[in-house]
């Protein structure tokens, strides 16, 4: 940014202030003791939005991403998905079976898992129905409940492919169907191709064992793929020469196309991004200069570019990105904007590793129709008022 | 990792238990629903080690870095170093005061604040007491008590250089007193020579706003400097021509050397490594296979190198390095480690990308002497014994 730039961008910081170091403001009683497991400040109280169904075990709660910073997300906060409810699990007792077509059938202990060689990555994680209500007339209304069931995370464990190789994978073996030890024992059939080049058993997140939501104590990560088939709390892997059709890769997770058919395992999460601020329910206090930022990710591996427009998609112009950009993770985008309380639209463009460019709205509904369902990845716009209020396009 | 190698490291998982999918087991009742605000599994019961003074407002409590993965350090168990606890501020009270010798003092406000251009980095941050133990004749038994004023986050902020360039720094200006609203007014003279190239004016920490262990709502971070300087609830940065001597940089965190002499502003923590597993208080089930692993970082940048020593120092080999390793970070290490049965003398030396090698403690005490008592980094050994037992070299 140049100096004439910086000038501006602090034009709101208001001179010294009199009072400020006066003696009797000087005198503060002593603060709280030091403890041992800290807690978050009472005047921060983002939190996760929950839509549950008949029962409030099954549904989804989402990450109120505007609230975020940097592309780690609070394990308090990361999105969740369940379908019975979140078990609570003795890692003593937890076993990870590994069995069909493969030579040696193994059992293995947690702390079997943990004395292997293991690797930490920061990964999004991205429900395959994420942003749903972008497929209806009328979008989604801020980012949390547009975007909010995606995540990013320190993740650490094992890579799959050490521990297939050691159970010896037979030649006809092309498929695993992981299940997890939740009481619908959640069943994904996984192709092996893809899950060998990236895939973990995770075992912590953001420098501690996993959450319970998140799969305590053991999970199954395959980075950039949509959530449900990184199967939580994973007990088992039955390695098979073909997908099993179960329930949650039939019944749900699959695309309906306008000609009738379905898409089935539409795995990679393709590449997405969000403007985060200025977004859906926030205000501009007044004209001047403020920074505006974003998420982007792409299943397909690094995101290389991100374009932001501020007139509904007539020019962009190139956010920075956060350095360094991971494979299959969030990366922050940021760009200086000086509103001059016009209206404006507002909206990010992500460019991934593999050239992908993230389609409008438009494009998407033209391809896809409106009974999709899932795997929605439309550009996203926002409108700001002349009273610097912000809202979908539809409010 | 050879593929014969890899057959050994699962020499421990067993073959196939009939029973382990019989269908009594396989009921289960619904797990709990969603929330929102997720917490951590009852079995996992990692915490900081307090140590207080006469006030328990007053003391240090430390990262169990040996229970945690990859480099982020749980918000909850980030290393706590109080002078007179933790304020409990109001962020929209908060302002930030910058004056002295600028053209132009300012008072921002938090709002102010994140208006401006921001950048999101992985830093560690560390005591200069730190491992202070280990200058004594008796070491620290593990590595919490040893080491664990040390931790590492992704913070969030303002370049400072950005808002010193707006307020407009004076010719003579070449020094900071950077000061904190606790109750205490904890005070550090800062150089701006270095903190201008790295420093920030951060508020957010792993994705949402600072702990108040950690400031909230704004703390200086100065990346690779030690952690009092990075003053916490920061109120007022005053622009000055020369360091003031204020209490913590004269009373503390000085260091006295043999001759008598003290050296003072000691302020980059030098190159640094622990094994943190093995180590002290651990134990070894059985001889096989184990991942070693272990935490090192540089107050000078990147580390370039990390060689781990079994037998007391006569042979090192390298050991791998999780990837990206960023500057002023953690940086995570791991080798794989078959142990035999017989006694072990495990340690882990740091090269940093400035070439300097982490020296030995009797290096480090023939240099410093022992009442030096700050800002120790020499090598540190655990010891294994036949039983599997794992102590530091004194027990």
């Amino acid at each position: 940014m140049k100096r004439t730039n910086r000038r501006r961008v602090l034009q709101l910081g208001v001179g010294l202030g009199g009072g400020l170091l006066s003696p009797a403001q000087d005198a503060r009683p002593l603060g709280k003791p030091l403890s041992p497991y800290g807690e978050r400040s009472p005047y921060v109280k983002s939190a996760r939005t929950t839509r549950v169904t008949k029962t409030p075990e099954a549904g989804s709660s989402a990450t109120p991403l505007a609230d975020t910073y940097g592309v780690i997300t609070p394990s308090s906060l990361h999105y969740e998905r369940h379908h019975a409810g979140i078990p609570e699990i003795d890692p003593a007792a937890h076993r990870l079976l590994i069995h069909g077509l493969v030579k040696r059938p193994l059992v293995l202990t947690m702390d079997d898992i943990r004395r292997l060689p293991s690797v930490s990555r920061i990964h999004f994680l991205e429900c395959g129905g994420n942003s749903g209500v972008e497929w209806g007339e009328k979008t989604g209304p801020d980012v949390q409940r547009s975007f909010g069931l995606a995540s990013c995370s320190e993740w650490t464990g094992v890579p799959l492919r050490l521990v297939l190789d050691e159970a010896g994978l037979e030649p006809a073996a092309s498929w695993m169907i992981a299940e997890g030890a939740d009481a619908c024992r959640m069943q994904r059939s996984v192709p092996l191709a893809g899950a060998l080049d990236h895939a973990l058993l995770a075992y912590g997140q953001n420098g501690e064992p996993l959450r319970p939501a998140q799969g305590f104590p053991l999970r199954l990560l395959t980075p950039g793929w949509e959530g449900n088939v990184q199967v939580k709390w994973l007990r088992r892997l039955h390695v098979t020469d073909k997908p099993y059709m179960v329930r949650d890769e039939t019944s749900r997770y699959s695309d309906l196309m306008p000609d009738g058919k379905a898409r089935i395992f539409t795995l990679t999460q393709e590449a997405k991004s969000v403007v985060t601020f200025p977004s859906g329910g926030q205000k501009l206090s007044a004209p001047g200069w403020y920074e505006l930022t974003g998420l982007a990710w792409s299943g397909r591996g690094r995101v290389e570019r991100v374009e932001v427009t501020f007139d509904g998609g007539a020019t962009w112009r190139d956010a920075r990105l956060d350095e360094p950009r991971f494979r299959f993770a969030f990366t922050r985008f940021r760009l200086p904007w000086r509103w001059n309380g016009d209206p404006a639209a507002i909206a990010s463009r992500a460019t991934d590793e593999s050239g992908y460019v993230q389609p409008s709205r438009e494009e998407l509904i033209a391809v896809r129709g409106r009974n999709s369902g899932f795997h929605f990845n439309g550009i996203k716009y926002w409108k700001v008022a002349p009273d610097g209020s912000v809202s979908n396009v539809d409010a």
